[in-house]
Parts: structure tokens; C-alpha cells; sequence
């Protein structure tokens, strides 16, 4: 999916909601686990009871490979279900990955020809030839990792160089030199909050997807202050706060409600930027 | 496996060689292909080949994850079939894995609890919270990224604060707060040749598990006289140099000279060490 493709989709749909695909086995509703595949069947309830509310949906990886052999089939099977019934979704697979050359190429041909996913995150930190195996692709995205939303993200990615310059905005101007905005989003935390401001004076167009509302307590209002383009160029993700909302029977009808409501939030959003 | 008994397992096999597992379905002998399993049997016939010359497996994951739900059926298998047969070998995901600390900790639980491998290699880049859920286990190892064997490494990791104080010495001084060396190991790339002194002024008895050596250009000579401590403190790693060292039916024994040939090497820097 191309950068226009997915404007168009975020003014239709007056989203820019994904949702997360944290599917974990110890947290679907009992019900589910009497059948053969709970994690595809959970997934795919998610996915119906929200796909016109949202414009991507972001399986993390972690919690399908914890299964093993299953894990890989849910996955597999899950965004083989988005593709074919939901063409507008864009599928991003949060999978932090980055390794030399070679290796990131094999992800890459995981992530993009096998799979047909249009995003990977990709964990910055072994530099330009790790990331550029996943840019060769056409309307094929990465998603670097900047400003994570976890308290950890002090611990590097604020450390300043002596010309006061800190290692995500390094991060930020270097990459740039990789790929444009046609082809590279950021990881940008919730949490961060003011910091969106910084975060603009380096790539001021960029898409950033935006973990951390929900759960892990960032605030939607202070992301869109802050971090919002003329092209909206904010893809926020909730998982838990969603696919959770219920732990009974109901749980696809709960995380429809709880979609709606961020996507409330969002279209308010977007009337009060003009862009819809 | 624990620090004591991999130096144990060094010093019976006069070896610290690590046989990465990098098998790509498209480099593997052609008559395998015939078979059911490609992959596994021709990690089968490698570590059959190889298991007296060598201390650790390291598979890297791109490689099995993009064969999709059969590249995870061969990574089990032949996690399981090193347990079984080799239970001397320390066993490393190469998998530079790092998320917010519940994916972390879905990570954590399939490398360990799942697959019961020995070490993870994860990516710093997100903090402590990304690096500590793979630190409860017990006998089992976190290696973590330091200066890697790229030529990206210089994008980020050498970058100075303002204490001139570099990337990768702060992710080694900093997570030494986080687990000692008997839990935690660092991923530093062969190529770096002298920095390995820099290294050792901030973790002089961590293990360092050092990829490079081989196809990358890295010098085990160079390795040895500037990162091996008293207690080896190496495990130097070599992937397609062993693996492809023939295409042919033959590959298993050319496999096998190309291990006894760095293994002998290994030995000469072990006597001359005075460790062997």
C-alpha cells in the first residue's frame, strides 16, 4: 500500500486507528479454547467486529512465535483472512527486527513475498545495512524504531552526542538518508508526549506509528496536538485496550465498542485539522 | 548451561567455535531437496559432522522464519535433535529480539520454556524493560548486541556523548547493572580487531560471542590476542565458512575439515594462553 492509498484510507474511514494483534493464549475468552485453532478464530472475530473502524492491524509477532509451529499457522492464516476480506487493511508485523545484510533479507522475503505484509518494525541499532534490505521493495514499508513508549527508552535513545544531538533524532536524520517518506515510518511512543514536538523538527511528514495509547497509559489528545501533519501521519495502535475489552462471550462485541470509541476520538481529530 | 560448565566444554574440546546454523533452503546440497526435511537433514548431517569440534549451535532465525510454519518445524526438530544427542552444546537463538517487557517476556518464554535453548541474542536498543524479561531464567543467557560485525555498526554504535563515552560502551556499562557475567554475554563483530581492547576495559570477563570470522573477514588471531581473557571468554562463531563449505553430496565432510581447521587454530590460541 502506497502513502496515498493510505491517506485516502484514513480520511474515508475517519480513522487512524490499528489495532494490535496481541493474541495470547492465557487471555482469550475460555470459549475459544475448545477449538482447533482459538488463536485464528479469536483473531478473526477481532478483525470483523472492527475492520471499518480501523486502518491497519499489527500482529505481534512474539506472541505468535511463543506457540511455535501453531503460532506461525494462526499467523499465517490471519493475515491471509485481512487480505482477503479486508484489502483496505494496511498489516504491519511488529516484529523489531534488524540484523546483518543477509539476514535482514531473508526477513524481508519472510515479511514481504511470503507473507505479502506491507510493514515491518525494524530495531535501528546495526545501522544502515540492516534496514535497507527491507527498502527494496515497491509500497513495501519500514517502520523504524525512534522513541519507544516503554520506561526503557531512556536508557539509549535519549543519550545526547556532543553536539547535543540525542540518538533518536539521530536515528530520525540519518535514516533519512535511506529511504523517504514513501517507504519509512517511525516508532513513536504515546508516552512521549511533548516529545512529539522534537520528533517533528526532524521529519516533519513522516508517518509514525504510535504504540503506547491504552495500557501503557499515552494519551491520543496529546499525540494529535503534537504530532499530527497536514496528512494526518499518525497511525495509533491499541492492542490490549481493544482485544480485551471483555474476557467473556462478548469480547468481539466489547472491542467493537471500545474501536468505536477511539475512532470517535479520532474523527474528532481529524475535523478539528481539517483534513476531513 | 551454566559459565563454569561452558568453559569446561572449551577447555575438554580444546575449541570455543560456534557452528552458526544459518541454512537457506537456496545454498543447501541439491539432493537434499528431494527429501521431506531439506533443512533439518541437513542440520542433521552438520552437527553430526561437527558436534566433537564445536561448544555451541547457534541458529540464526531469519532463515528458518522465512520458510514460514515448515522453517519452524525444522528449528524445533533440530533444537530438540542437539538436546537429545549433543547435550554438552550450549544452544544460542540468534535472534536479536527486544520489545516492551510483556512482549519481551512472550519472547523469553518460547525461546526458554518452549524450545529450552541456552542464550538469546537481543537488540538494546529499547532499555532495561526490553533486556530483563530474558534475564529471569536460570542457566540461561542474554547476549546482547555491543558492536556488531557490520558495516552499519558504525552508524549508531560508535556514536560519543558528550563524556566521550561511545553507543556500545554504554549499553555494556549500563546493563551490567541489569545481570552479571553469568547470565549475560555481548555480541562483538570480528572485524572490529583492536576495539576488543576497548571492550575488555568495560566487561573484562564477560563471555563475548563474536560472529565475523570467515565470509565477514574477521580475524580469529586478532580476536584472540585482544579479547580472550583467562577464562577464554569467546565464543567466536562461523556460519557459511563451515556450512557451505561444499555444495556437493560431500558438504557434511567438508563441513567437518573446515571446523577441524578453525578448532585446531582455536587450540594453538588456548595452549598459547596457558588455558588448555
Amino acid at each position: 500500500m502506497n502513502r496515498q492509498e493510505l491517506f485516502d484510507n484514513i480520511r474515508r474511514k475517519q480513522s487512524f486507528l490499528c489495532v494490535g494483534l496481541d493474541t495470547d493464549i492465557k487471555k482469550i475468552p475460555e470459549h475459544l479454547l475448545d477449538g482447533a485453532e482459538p488463536v485464528f478464530n479469536f483473531n478473526k472475530a477481532i478483525i470483523d467486529a472492527t475492520a471499518d473502524l480501523c486502518v491497519a492491524y499489527k500482529p505481534n509477532l512474539a506472541f505468535y512465535e511463543c506457540l511455535g509451529v501453531k503460532g506461525w499457522q494462526a499467523l499465517e492464516k490471519t493475515v491471509k483472512y485481512i487480505r482477503q476480506n479486508y484489502p483496505d487493511q494496511f498489516i504491519i508485523a511488529d516484529a523489531k527486527r534488524g540484523d546483518i545484510g543477509n539476514t535482514s533479507a531473508m526477513y524481508a522475503r519472510s515479511f514481504f513475498e511470503d507473507m505479502d505484509i506491507d510493514a515491518v518494525t525494524v530495531a535501528p541499532y546495526m545501522g544502515e545495512d540492516s534496514v535497507t534490505p527491507f527498502l527494496t521493495y515497491a509500497d513495501k514499508w519500514v517502520i523504524l524504531l525512534a522513541l519507544t513508549s516503554n520506561k526503557g527508552s531512556h536508557d539509549f535513545q535519549l543519550t545526547e552526542d556532543a553536539q547535543s544531538e540525542r540518538l533518536f533524532e539521530k536515528v530520525l536524520r540519518k535514516s533519512q538518508q535511506w529511504a523517504g517518506d514513501d517507504r519509512m515510518m517511525y516508532v513513536v511512543g504515546a508516552t512521549q508526549g511533548r516529545m512529539f514536538e522534537d520528533i517533528r523538527k526532524v521529519v516533519p511528514n513522516h508517518f509514525l506509528l504510535v504504540p503506547g495509547v491504552g495500557a501503557q497509559g499515552g494519551s491520543l489528545e496529546e499525540v494529535c496536538k503534537y504530532g499530527m501533519t497536514k496528512e494526518c501521519g499518525l497511525i495509533v495502535n491499541s492492542s490490549r485496550g481493544i482485544i480485551y475489552a471483555s474476557k467473556g462471550t462478548d469480547f468481539a462485541e466489547a472491542a467493537r465498542r471500545a474501536a468505536q470509541e477511539v475512532q470517535a476520538q479520532m474523527a474528532k481529530e481529524l475535523k478539528a485539522a481539517g483534513i476531513v
